[in-house]
């Protein structure tokens, strides 16, 4: 039973998902769609890929990720397929699949240029609905990746932050704020521990196993659950609490 | 497999959708089940009308579209399923089906006198619950159209623009905004294309094939996914940047 | 067909419902995930809980009902596996499964001791990826609730407004309030009704059959379809109107 993951900026309100559905049920009656996420900050790659990055390797091998947020819908950038691990990648090629590029591992990828649009049903600002849908939708249907276009070996990759940083780098950055306020950082885990935690403008910020341990409205360091440093305010904000967002500089603690 | 699709202005928070995609589930343990959006403004039945007109046809034949926006709920308002191209439909009769009817085509609907309600579960003021998903559940298990009502000949129409507009009709309106500030108007494209594009307050703004053939934060006039003319501003807001919101007057440039 | 509902307040912006989603496909590739909302406000175990109330019985027998809002991650709070009716349900023991608990009824409950998570992903931070979802997944694929771990029989309570009051208390207050601004209150139905309506700050609101029989921006009393009694406001917002909210305090009119 083939599955396909769906990541946007799109929103819900304007249908531009149901669209993508409708055309993925077209050609595959069976197949389960799971919505990830389409409220990804317009535009906002990064973003995007953090959230990829973690979701995909939870799903099983055979799953198709259609991942559309592209900001150059109606330039020249290309589009994408890959294969890693038995998973399947459809996207625009503006660096939005880096965290499957970049830990190494033997990928596949292949220029989006056979796409197979529904009759009447084609345009130059909705590639979600004529392009990477219908992809999509072959890779679900046991179409192979080389059925799609030629391959391509210079997919675009951002450069993110090397997430953890090397042992004995002490300063790092807040590379992604949770809803809930929690940063997660560029930081290395095992230096974090040995010193105990970060000096923030000059005031230390513990480092514990879990949130539990410091009282409701402090803060704390944690390894978060994609085993990143984290900052976090317990039962609070450490985005408000403490003013920092993406990009901002953070030091370890010196033993 | 039957799929069943939800489009209403209830939100998630409250877990009314929950309960319609409970009583679907109860009756048709199989049935798959896509989200298109329940953040249509609150009782908003225009826009949950052009979202509908947009997202239904990329389904396949045999889906059944669930609909509830019903600012109506407690008054007289009939409900109405209807049947078009294969499409089963499911909505309070209040205009939210007009899409499906506009364009003529051969159409078949009944009042809703005949639902089924669970044990126990009805009320006056959740017909989505006790009224239409439960018949929505029986178009998805195969039931006919007549069991679930006598024919209905007049289903109530909103007088919606003409899209697009006639030839040669230089002025129209902004007819929807969606989530990027895009505008879709009523227009008609091969009179924009021909002219070269709009005049708005003095200022032209191109015609273009893509948003890339203008610079970021220029505006732009392209044919949009649907096949409307859209303005928009490239990496930008149309909506912020112009001022202009669903009503707006617009002309078409003169050669 | 194993069906699976998910409640959180994740928010989906972040990819952390997509990874539970990602976790029950892959220990049970064709299971069907239903979204009931992940749009909770942080941490609101009584709101969740009212929710998850509304909810569970719409499902049918055998649906799994997980439901992950948990200001206690990294406490040592407990989780809840729990069967009642020939559905599952699993959660922190925060008292989210109130609802369930309450009405009597032969529940049965285990302290989730022996979650197995999948290799490399484990921490004191994401309970819903690491304890819940696979445990979800395990009753999904029709392993018992003894295979979780040893029976629970004190699960925490949230001491809640008993909902509808005795017969004869004519005070009460708000329990919630909806989308749409309508407030749901404790107060007895058959009081309310065979009293006519509410009194608030002097001004009588009446009890009706329905929304439609007050005029456009009225308040107006209801029976909701949970069978609470429900202020409301035909066409807008009791909540702004009125003034109220959670606990707001309510007196129903003397005769």
């Amino acid at each position: 039973m083939p599955r396909v993951t769906l990541l946007s900026d799109f929103g819900t309100r304007d249908g531009y998902v149901g669209v993508m559905k409708g055309v993925l049920a077209t050609r595959d009656p069976g197949v389960l769609l799971d919505d990830i996420a389409h409220d990804i900050p317009r535009g906002d790659i990064r973003k995007a890929a953090r959230v990829l990055g973690r979701v995909w390797r939870a799903y099983p091998e055979g799953t198709v990720h259609l991942v559309v947020v592209d900001p150059g819908v109606g330039t020249r950038r290309r589009g994408l397929a890959l294969a890693h691990s038995g998973h399947f990648f459809v996207a625009p090629d503006n660096g939005v699949l880096t965290p499957i590029l970049d830990p190494g591992g033997a990928w596949e990828a292949v220029e989006l240029t056979r796409p197979p649009p529904l009759p009447g049903m084609r345009s130059r600002t909705f590639h979600g609905r004529d392009l990477f849908a219908p992809a999509a939708a072959l890779l679900a249907t046991g179409h192979s990746l080389r059925e799609l276009g030629p391959p391509l070996r210079d997919p675009l990759r951002l450069s993110l932050p090397q997430l953890p940083a090397e042992p004995g780098t002490l300063t790092g950055e807040v590379v992604e704020v949770d809803r809930f306020g929690n940063l997660a950082t560029s930081l290395n885990p095992r230096d974090v521990e040995a010193s105990g935690g970060l000096i923030l403008e000059g005031m230390e910020i513990p480092f514990r196993a879990t949130y539990g341990q410091v009282a409701p409205g402090e803060p704390v360091v944690v390894i978060n659950s994609d085993g990143l440093v984290e900052v976090a305010v317990r039962d609070g904000s450490a985005e408000a609490r403490l003013g920092l967002g993406p990009g901002s500089p953070l030091r370890i603690r010196e033993e």
